[in-house]
């Protein structure tokens, strides 16, 4: 069977489709958990299939570093090492190698570094990068890019996206075509909307399966992030799925899904379940907080996750006040069926055209965020 | 329904049961995980469930000092706290205030000790820790008694055991008979038979639910230890339910039936889950081993728990070689899997008339043990 995404609906710019691929289907929008070492963090695969998540992510850099990519493949894939048999997207290594690697040199063919576990020395290039996502079976390949820093001026921009577009020309050739397998392209440009047109041309020139969004939730804000999502994603071809990498809260999805994106990957339901961060239909909140410790109602009342069904929010407290591992699981799992839920529901929406009415309800539910803590 | 402790078949000395409790019934040998403070480290509930486990354990220290016993009980209980609606065994805190404590002054009415936590000043006699088990609505609730240190000469032990029945009767008079809960007396002298002997029957004279063999598995050894039993389970009421405090090994825990003891506790399968310590049919492994690196055989390939069912060695190797949660989650799993099938394969031994060549079939499995690890 041949990738590809299959729309089900629109309402305005938002899209709810089917991605089907090699390793099933997945309904969209949605969000893919990162799985970057080969685990969702706090998660057995059985838990992140029961919140519903149809693809995950896995991570290039990290997974060449340790255990290798030949020995992933030498176990069968990642989907067997990992025990998922669903939809993978891998990530192509080249954010990490900015913002995790040590002595980092770039040249026009690719960069050399050395790795943050243990000083040795490593090169990813277009090609390299390939045959990783390859040998790991990711259903899903992402080309090889620069990620350009944030800020940048329009010619460090300009001069980052045009060598992205190379690499991307060199990841598109590098590529093995196999059915239902893809490989995406990545939209660069910074937050300059000649750049980010140049660069979705030269990817739609190129021909992917698929089409990224990338360099953004740097820093730049919300506003200015969704005013690029404004002017790139018109220019994408309305026919391939539709990725914005490294996003984001639960606001920038509902934002984000309105201009007709697809797909999301974002480590902050992870990352905010190992730190007590809480994303609910209520707002964002710290169960630290003292204000939780005799509160014996459910974490999020309308959820069916093990944490809301089974516990209050007081014994979550108790978990992480005590420094137990059984907070971070079960508010992992929270986090990652909240952000379930919310593709879900903002997929239905579509389908039921009443999707703006249902974003302002989800957003005049967001009052109780903690103070100190991110609007959800 | 009362609490009582249904004897099934006999072999040699071993018991197989069912013990019936106002929270359901466990059948016996049984061995409780160790659930602390109010959670079995790094597992959900359900997962607990899901080994076959029938019975927890939590801790008075722990549990009195974070969240408060008071806090717990406001919330409905440990069982609903923990969302364990099954038997609850809950420590007297003894053992702890001596292990963990800091500044503790023993009298003869009870001990005043500062919290391990913050330093904060409590007390624990026999008639506050008996309320405070009741408030945690333990089904079982031990008597509260003084840990002998090892190794303490006969006149050590002898006062130290004298105080314990002392306070032993003071805890049997401070519990409130309910239908289906009990208060097990526990019995103390040290590795001197007739220290344990006049324990056993102080004890009987009183008059328990069930009765406890403490002050092992503290130094003396695994010899030393089954000599104490030899001599201290014959001495208890044969229609009583017997439990070996803090035991064992898998070794430890068949030597331990064999002699007549029906209920366990340890913190080894949990502890050793999250130190890379897999204890399997074939022995003990040190997951962190390099041997394992690219082993693609299955964790135990018998057992039915996830990281077996779903996972390769190689797989559990990069999870601890990484620092990923998986790993603990995975292996505390299995170990208490591996520890609860254990304990049913002895049980149908028992009822078999097959325990000896049952448990010389265990042991001679037990061949592959890592070096530097303590035999299964």
């Amino acid at each position: 069977m041949s990738f590809r995404h299959q729309l089900v609906a629109t309402d305005g710019a938002a899209r709810a489709g089917l991605l089907r691929t090699a390793h099933g289907d997945v309904p969209t929008p949605t969000f893919m958990p990162a799985g970057t070492a080969g685990t969702v963090k706090a998660m057995t695969a059985d838990a992140v299939r029961a919140t519903g998540a149809g693809i995950v992510l896995g991570n290039t850099y990290h997974l060449m570093l340790r255990p290798g990519a030949e020995r992933v493949a030498a176990l069968g894939g990642l989907h067997r090492f990992m025990d998922w048999p669903g939809p993978i997207l891998t990530d192509s290594g080249g954010f990490q190698v900015m913002s995790l690697s040590k002595l980092r040199t770039m040249d026009a063919d690719g960069v050399t570094f050395q790795s943050h576990l243990d000083g040795s020395t490593h090169r990813l290039t277009p090609e390299r990068s390939i045959a990783i996502q390859h040998a790991l079976d990711a259903t899903i390949s992402m080309a090889f890019d620069e990620c350009t820093p944030f800020p940048a001026t329009m010619d460090e921009a300009r001069r980052s996206m045009e060598l992205s577009m190379r690499w991307a020309a060199r990841s598109r050739a590098a590529f093995s075509p196999r059915d239902g397998y893809a490989l995406f392209g990545i939209a660069q440009g910074g937050v300059h909307p000649a750049l980010r047109l140049a660069s979705a041309a030269a990817l739609t020139e190129i021909g992917f399966e698929g089409y990224a969004v990338g360099g953004l939730a740097v820093g730049e804000g919300q506003a200015a992030m969704f005013a690029v999502l404004d002017v790139t994603v018109p220019a994408l071809p309305a026919d391939r799925p539709r990725y914005l990498m490294g996003v984001g809260t639960p606001s920038d999805l509902v934002g984000a899904v309105a201009r007709g994106i697809d797909m999301f990957d974002c480590v902050i339901p992870t990352r905010g379940g190992r730190t007590a961060r809480a994303y609910t239909s209520r707002g964002v909140f710290n169960l630290r907080n003292a204000r939780f410790a005799a509160d014996p109602a459910p974490l999020d009342p309308g959820c069916a996750c093990p944490a809301c069904a089974r516990h209050t929010r007081a014994y979550l407290h108790h978990l992480f006040r005590s420094g137990e591992m059984l907070g971070p699981i079960l508010l992992t799992w929270h986090n990652l069926q909240y952000f379930q839920d919310l593709m879900r529901g903002l997929r239905a929406a579509i389908v039921e055209q009443r999707l703006p009415a249902h974003a302002a309800a989800l957003s005049a539910g967001w009052t109780d965020t903690d103070e100190g803590e991110q609007a959800a």
